[in-house]
Formats: structure tokens, sequence, C-alpha cells
């Protein structure tokens, strides 16, 4: 089974290199940009009895800081 | 309006990110764990009228590396 792992930055954390895209469009000369957000997606290949629950353990052990990061899991079958 | 766009690496691609995730996630005590791969999302906040075709234009230009990565796009009302 897979699991995908999406983490942002959580709302009111600075984050630097959504602002450096947000610039860069900017120079590119594409207009209308409010805002970015750079996040990262984790795409993991798990075996077939893997619960969220163990996904979750992952995200809060390793592959999250849940101090400035929130994360989503989604579980694909 | 909002779009996402989700960029990864090409299947084929080497993903050193991705595997020191699967490496640490398995001397973290997590079997199981067969492959991961880390890519990219991205949150834009747009002005209403953006379309799609606008939004791809900023990925080949600036967000993604079309050679190496592939990307998604999303588009929320």
């Amino acid at each position: 089974m897979k699991a995908t792992v999406k983490i942002m930055l959580k709302n009111g954390v600075l984050d630097p290199q959504g602002k450096a895209i947000e610039h860069a469009l900017g120079s590119l000369g594409f207009d209308g940009v409010d805002s970015v957000r750079q996040g990262k997606i984790i795409e993991l290949d798990l075996a077939a009895n893997t619960s969220e629950a163990q996904v979750k353990d992952m995200c809060e052990k390793l592959l999250a800081n849940p101090v400035i990061e929130d994360y989503e899991i989604l579980m694909v079958a």
C-alpha cells in the first residue's frame, strides 16, 4: 500500500522559500500572485498491513517537525 | 483562487532525500517501508482570473525543472 504525507509550515510560521518564489514569480512578470507557501510531500511505499497510526508515528518521530509543521496523511490502498 | 502544484522527481531519477528518509525510518525501527520519494508542494494564492495555463507557465519557467521533475496542478476555486 501507499501513503502520501503532505507537510506544510503552520500558518504564521515565516516561509522564506515561499517568499522567494513569490518574488521570483513577480520578477518574471507573473502578476496576481498574492502569496506562496512551499511544503514537502513524501510518498511512502509500505507493507500491506501498515496502519495509518504507524504512518502518524513516522510523521511525529521523523518526517515532520510538529512544533512548526502541520502534516496530512493520505492512505491509498 | 488557489492553486496547488505538486512536484515530484520523474521515475528513474535518483532521489537521495527519499533514500535518506527510507534508511532513517529503518533505523528507527519502522519495518515494511519499501521505498520513499520526496517531492515539493507549492500553494499559490492567485488573483481570481488566473488560468491554469498561467500556472503551467509558472511551472515550466520557475517552479519545476521539467527535465527531471513531473508536476501536477490542482486549481481550487
